[in-house]
C-alpha cells in the first residue's frame, strides 16, 4: 500500500485531504450492491438533505468535478446561439480551457471584473447594447461566489444583479465551488448567499470532500431533461451512493460550514500576521478562504518551494493563499516564520 | 452517518461495492497537503505502475468515469469531418446519450454487430466504399473490450482488425470499461488482449474501485495535448491522488485481475447452474463476467425484484446477469433457490 | 468573360443551369440599395409568396444549401441529448459529412430503409424501446421527400408516420432538396407531399435555380429564435434580395412546378426507352426524377465518360440517371443511340 | 417578374447590387451540365486566376458567405482547446453571433482594440501569460483586414503581427471580407496586405459580387482535409460555377480593385464633404471604404430614413456610412444636400 508523507501548503484548498468524517462515511456505505447511476437509496437520503438545507425542494443532479459541472449546468441552460454573461475572471472563462465553448458550446460574453465581482451597472449596458439576430442573445447571467478574486457578493448585491438578468428573460447560473466559503462569509446565510439563483454549482471537493460536485435547480422547474444532459455531458457518476454520502455526512449537522468557517479564520489569521511583517504586503482584507499578497521577491521562490503557493491574483506579480478546512495555526506559524527567516537572512 | 443495509443483485459491476483494499489505500494517502491535478507524487508512482503493468512507457492520464473517458479519448483522436468506426451494439453508441457527438462532435459509424465483435470483413468493406468529400473519413476504429454482449476480443482477432485500420491510416481506440475482465478471459494476456490498440481507456470502477478511469496511451507519441483535451471535456480530477491511490493498489501486485478472474469465475458457476435448472435458459456460454439468459416469464419480475438483474442483451426477451470481485457462490445459491422455489410453486 | 461550352448528362440536378425565367429574375432587381439580410422589399414579396403558396401564413428564412439548410433546421430542433430519426439512405446521414453533428450537435437515429422511406412499424419499434437518460431521446423525425432512392411518400404515408411522431412529442423535418419533384409526383398535391411537416428545407438549387433554399416552419409557432440559429450556423445571405427573387419568379405562377413535372416525365421517358434496350436494366419504375439502372458493364465507363451519370443507388453495381428542367428527349436519345453503339460493337 | 424600385444609401456594401459585368458573367456560364460542387472547368479556371493574382500555387475553396467562410476557415486551424486571438471588435467576435463556437467550437480570446487593430504588444502580453492546461493553447492570430472599425494593417504591422505568431507556432487567419479596399488602401499591394497571413477569408460579396467568397491557404500544405471541413460545415456550394465565374470575371482584369479604389475614393469625398458642413463631425480620416461620423442628432434619425446609414462604430453615438463600387458623387450630393437642408430648417 502506498503510503503518503505528509506535506503542508497554501496552494489550493483541492490541495487538501478529506476530512477524517467524509471517509468514514465512504467507508459506511460501503457494503453490498445498490442501483448505480444515482438510483439507489444513500442518494435519494442526500435528496432530502438538500431539500432540508434549503428549506424547500430542490432538483439535486450529483456529478463529478467544478469544471465539468459548470458546463453540464451552462449547457442546460444555453442553445449555440445564447451568451452567458459573466466576469473575464471568472473560473469559467479563465479556467476551464475552453470547456464551456466545446460542452455547452454558447459563448462567453466577458465583462471585465477585477475584483471578479460583475457590477449592475455592467450588466444593464450590456442588455441595453444593440441586440439583434446578429449577436448572440444574452441568455444566461453566471455569477462566482466565491469568485475567483476571493470577494464574496452579499444579498442585496445578488438581489440587483439576479433581478435586472429575470427582468431580461435571463436565468443565473452560480458557480459554487467554494459556496460554503460564501456562505460563512456572509454570516452562515445560505439563502442570502444565493439568492436568485436559478440554477447552482455546489461544490464539495473543495470543502473536505474526496470528490463530487452537484447541480442544484434552485428553480427546480428548469431541470426538464438534465438528466440527459449530465449523461451527455459525461458528468453522472455510475457508484453515485459514494458521492451522496459525502453530501449526507458534511450537510447534515452542518459540517460544511464547520469547515469553511474554519478556513475563512485561517484566512483572516494568515492575513493578520502578515500585516505585521515586514516581508508581506497583503493589499486586500480576505473575504472567504483565499489571502493576495506580495511576498517579497527575494524569498518568494524559496519560501514556495518549501510551502506552497500561487503567482495569480488581482494584481500583477501577487501571490495567492489558499486556506482549507485542514490548515492549522502551526501552518501559518511555520509559514511566517520561515518567510521571516528567509528575509532576515537577506536583510542582514 | 449514513449505514447502509446490505442488498445483493446481479445488475451491473458498478452495483458493487469498493475492495475493501482500495477503501485502505483512500485512507493511506488521506494525510496532508499535495499538488492538484495530477502534479502529485501519487500519482507519479501509480504512472510507473502502469509503465510496469505494460512493460514499456505508455502515457496515463486519469478521469472520473467511463462515459467520460471514452468522449475525451475519442475528442482527441478526430476531426469533426471524422468517421469513428464501431459496433452499433457498442456503448459508446448504445448507452452514452450522445455524448461522443456533443464532446467528441464526429460521427460514430456503426456497423451491425449482434454479438459485439467488429468483423474484419466488415471493417474492410467500410472502408472500400465510397470516400469523398461528401463521407465521414473514417478515422478512428474503436472496439470495447469485453463487448457490450459479454463477448471478448481475441489477440489473432486484434491482430487483424488493428491492421487493416492502420493500414488505412486510422487509429485504434479500445473502451476497456470492463478490460480486466477481458484479460483474465484472456488467461491473463494483457498484451495480447489490447494487441494493436493505439489508445486505451482503461476502467477502475466497473473492478472494485470507487471511480476513476484512466486513458492510456499505449502509443505515447499519439498523446501530444491530451492534457488539454481531458480538461476542456470536464475530465480532469483535481484531488488525483484519490484516484492514483486506487490504481496503484489494485495494479501493483495482480488484484485488478485477481478481482476480474473471481467475478468470471462467478459468471460461469451462474451459468452452470442455470444449465440445469428448468426456469433458466442460457444460450451463450460466458466469455467474461456477462450471463445472458431467458428467465421463464412467469417468476422473472418477482426474481428480478428480489435480486436484481437487467433486461436486455443480445436477444430479444432476454435477461443480463452481471458479476463482479464481490459476487459470492453464496449470492448465486439464494438466485437459483429462490428462482426454484417461485418456479416450482407456479408448477404446481 | 468565361465562355462556357456546353455539355450534357445525367449526373445530377444540380449540373444543371439555371432557368432563363430565372436569370431574368435576377437582372430585374439588379438595381439600387436595398437593406441586407432579408430586411429588404423583395424577401417581403417572397415570403408573401410563400404563404400564398401554402395557402396560410409560415415562417420563411432563406439559406444557402441543402446541407446548411438541414442542419441549421435541425440544429433549431433538437437539443445535444436529442435523437433524430431518419434512414439511414437519408441525405443527413449518408451525405453530408457530419454536419448534422458538428451544426446541430446532436445524434442521428438511424433505420435501415434500402427504399430509402422509414416505414411506421420502424419508427414505433423505436419508439417503444427503452427510454432513460443513457440513451438519446428521440426528438425529431426527419424524412426526405423525394428520398435518396428515388421514391416518394403520399399523403397517407405521411400522415401515418407523423402521427405517430407527433404523438410522442416529437417534431417532424422534411428535407426537401427536391420537394417540386415529389410534389409532381404526387400530382400536384403540395399539402399532401408536406402533410404533417412541421419544418420544411424547401429546395431551389437542384428546381432550375441558382443558390438558395429555405427553411420554411409550417408550424409558424416553432420558429421561435430561428433568426439566430440561421445567422450562427452561418446560412445568412447578407445579399437576400438575389435568393428571394429566384423564388418569387418560380413559386409565383407555378413555374417550380412546371420545371418538376418536366423533370419527372423525362426520367420516365428514360425509363421507358431504357426497358426497350439490352445494355439497361432498369429495376424501379422512377416515382420523380431519378432513374436507377444497372448498365451493361461492358460499355458503363465509356458512356459514362461521354455522357455523365453516377453509381450508387438502392442495388449494388447500379447506376444513377438524374433529370432535370433542362433535360430535354434529345439528350435521352443521344444517351441511348451512344449506349446501343456501344453495345453494338461489343456484341459482334 | 418582381422589378425592384431603386433607392440609395449608405448602410453596407452588402446592401448594394451587383456589378453588370458580374451579372453578365454569371449569364455566360448558364449553359448545359457541367460537374457539380467544384469538379467543373469554371471553377478550374477560377483557381488559376487565383494562383495567377498572388504569383505562386495557393489552395482556393470557393464558399457562400463571410460568417460561414471564416469559421470554416478557423475550424479546420484549431483543435476546441484551443484559443483564437482577435480583436473584441473584429467581426466574428462582435457580429457572428456564437458562429465560431458553434462551428470551430474553440474560444475566441479577445484583446481590446478600440481602432480595430490588434497591437503586437497585446499579442505578446498573452502568448507570455500562464500557460497551461488550465487555459485555452493560443493557437491562431485572427486579423480583420479591413477591420470593422475602418481601419488597415500596413505590410510592416503585418509583418510584426505575424512574426509573433509564427514564433509562438500559431498560424495567421485573415478575414478578408473587405480585403479589396485594404488592396486598394495600400496602393494596390496585395502582397503587403495579406503579409505573415496562412489562411484567408477572400471577400466578394461585399465588393460587387451577387454571392461568394473563398477561402484561400496561402500557404498550401495546410489545406490538408478542408474539403471535408468546408462540407461539413456547410459551405460547399454545389452550382459552384456560379461563384467561379463571378470570382474569374472580377479578378482577371483587375475589376475587384478598380471597384475597391472606387468606393475608397467615394468615402474619401464623403469624408472631405462632411467635414466642410457643420451637420457633420467625421473624427476619423477614412482608411478605406468607411467613414464614421457624428451627425447632428436633431436631423439624424429623419436623414438616415431618407438615405440609410447605421449607428455604430469606434465612438458612442457614432453612425457608420459605406460606400460601395456603385456609390456615385450624386449620391454624396444628395445626402449632403439633403442633410443641410434639414439642418437649415432646425437652425432658423
Amino acid at each position: 500500500m502506498y503510503k503518503l508523507t505528509a506535506s503542508r501548503g497554501f496552494s489550493s484548498d483541492n490541495c487538501s485531504a478529506v476530512h477524517p468524517r467524509v471517509m468514514k462515511a465512504l467507508e459506511a456505505v460501503n457494503t453490498g450492491h445498490v442501483p448505480g447511476y444515482g438510483y439507489d437509496c444513500v442518494t435519494a437520503e442526500a435528496d432530502r438533505t438538500f431539500d432540508a438545507l434549503f428549506g424547500r425542494h430542490v432538483e439535486v443532479f450529483y456529478t463529478f468535478n467544478g469544471t465539468g459541472t459548470n458546463c453540464a449546468a451552462l449547457a442546460h441552460l444555453v442553445r449555440p446561439h445564447h451568451g452567458i454573461v459573466c466576469a473575464d475572471t471568472s473560473h469559467i472563462n479563465s479556467a476551464e480551457t475552453c470547456a464551456p465553448e466545446r460542452i455547452a458550446n454558447a459563448k462567453l460574453l466577458t465583462l471585465p471584473c477585477p475584483d471578479g465581482k460583475v457590477r449592475p451597472e455592467q450588466l444593464e449596458e450590456l442588455l441595453g447594447g444593440w441586440q439583434s439576430e446578429h449577436v448572440p442573445k444574452p441568455s444566461v447571467l453566471s455569477l462566482t461566489q466565491v469568485t475567483d478574486e476571493g470577494t464574496v457578493y452579499r444579498r442585496e448585491e445578488l438581489e440587483v444583479l439576479t433581478g435586472i438578468a429575470h427582468e431580461h428573460g435571463m436565468t443565473v447560473h452560480m458557480d459554487g465551488a467554494r459556496l460554503a466559503n460564501a456562505v460563512a462569509a456572509n454570516g452562515n446565510d445560505l439563502a442570502g448567499t444565493v439568492c436568485g439563483v436559478d440554477v447552482l454549482s455546489f461544490g464539495g471537493t473543495k470543502n473536505g470532500m474526496m470528490f463530487g460536485e452537484a447541480v442544484v435547480f434552485l428553480t427546480p422547474e428548469l431541470a426538464g431533461e438534465f438528466a440527459y444532459t449530465r449523461k451527455s455531458c459525461g458528468q453522472l457518476p455510475s457508484k453515485a451512493r459514494y458521492i451522496a454520502a459525502q453530501f449526507l455526512e458534511v450537510l447534515h449537522d452542518g459540517l460544511w460550514l464547520e469547515m469553511a468557517n474554519h478556513a475563512n479564520r485561517m484566512a483572516m489569521l494568515l492575513y493578520e500576521r502578515m500585516g505585521a511583517l515586514p516581508c508581506f504586503r497583503a493589499p486586500f482584507r480576505p473575504q472567504a478562504n483565499e489571502v493576495f499578497a506580495h511576498v517579497d521577491g527575494r524569498i518568494k521562490w524559496v519560501l514556495c518551494e518549501e510551502m506552497p503557493f500561487q503567482h495569480f491574483g488581482p494584481e500583477p506579480d501577487i501571490s495567492r493563499f489558499v486556506t482549507s478546512f485542514d490548515t492549522t495555526p502551526e501552518d501559518i506559524q511555520r509559514l511566517t516564520d520561515r518567510a521571516m527567516e528567509l528575509y532576515s537572512k537577506i536583510e542582514e
